[in-house]
């Protein structure tokens, strides 16, 4: 019998490293990214199944109503959420499936989900975050600022996760992610069906 | 500044390998092992602070009184508690510090302790079980069955555990420990202190 896979929800403030750490997750076979579907337009590299599920806004409606959606969200005129099926399949042959999502559908998947394991991923400290956005070149002084003061107020939300992984480095918080999925195996919870044998 | 240490509750009936598993972790430099008071006489090679701390029926009852007990009890007329000035000495020092404990005693420090990491260790299956027990060739077939039932009876309050672990080999059921304590020290209540580096 296989094994069924963790479900890891990991959010972090922008900043936080998140995109580099999945990415490194998912490199390794025993993981699994949660692939959204979305009405908003494949941009050019775009492929349907590899970046998103593709979708219209009646297809996106119809699996709102039948309840085919872990969560959802309308953002800038477009829809988003997260296909159940897609995570489940995954989940069943066994793969520890990754959804990267902010706090809010963080908050709602685990609701209907509790057994999901959720990371908050942090920068070390405020002075880093704002070296690492600057680093990118990509925003004036002021977009950072905003985005530092958005950080402030989202790890304020972290007694909302079971975990906080802080990235200090790449190598590590993959470490931290593994050793916290690994351990999740054992949660008792788990053992209810199994505990047969002694019966 | 040290990491405090994590308090780990380890219950696992009797033919668990309970005993074997503990004694590997304590000889790790990061684990230490609660000691426990008693009011019981020592035996030939047992030493105060070492095996246990010998008290006496006053002595006992002033701990109790004056709540430096986790929690205790009275079994066979003497009386056995875990002192909390040793344990928290230890987890300061940042050891993780193993408290062996049957179930009542696991759910008393549990509840007063809520950050405690507890752990139920089982083995495989009733053959298994059986098969160690009679391996140990010191009991007879009644008193095997007798354990064997009251293992089953135990292994229903697994639930009340947060992990459990399969003690097929010895040296799994030691890395799977450490990995649940490892993944404990990235659990969000732990980070309410650490996240003013971002106010």
């Amino acid at each position: 019998m296989i094994e069924k896979g963790t479900l890891i929800i990991i959010s972090g403030p922008s900043g936080s490293g998140k995109g580099t750490v999945v990415e490194k997750l998912i490199n390794t076979a025993s993981y699994a990214l949660s692939i959204s579907a979305t009405t908003r337009h494949p941009r050019d590299y775009e492929k349907e199944g590899v970046h998103y599920f593709f979708k219209s806004v009646d297809e996106f409606k119809e699996m709102i109503e039948n309840n085919k959606l872990l969560e959802w969200a309308e953002f800038c005129g477009n829809y988003y959420g997260t296909p159940k099926e897609y995570v489940m399949g995954k989940l069943n042959e066994g793969k520890n499936v990754i959804l990267e999502i902010e706090v809010q559908g963080a908050a709602r998947v685990k609701k209907i989900f509790p057994e999901a394991v959720t990371v908050f991923l942090i920068p070390p400290d405020k002075e880093e975050l704002r070296k690492r956005l600057t680093g990118r070149g990509t925003e004036d002084s002021e977009t950072i600022e905003k985005r530092i003061q958005r950080a402030s107020e989202e790890i304020e939300l972290l007694p909302n996760y079971d975990y906080v992984v802080i990235n200090d480095e790449i190598e590590n918080a993959v470490e931290r992610i593994n050793c916290i999925v690994k351990a999740s195996k054992f949660e008792s919870h788990r053992y209810i069906e199994k505990i047969k044998d002694f019966k």
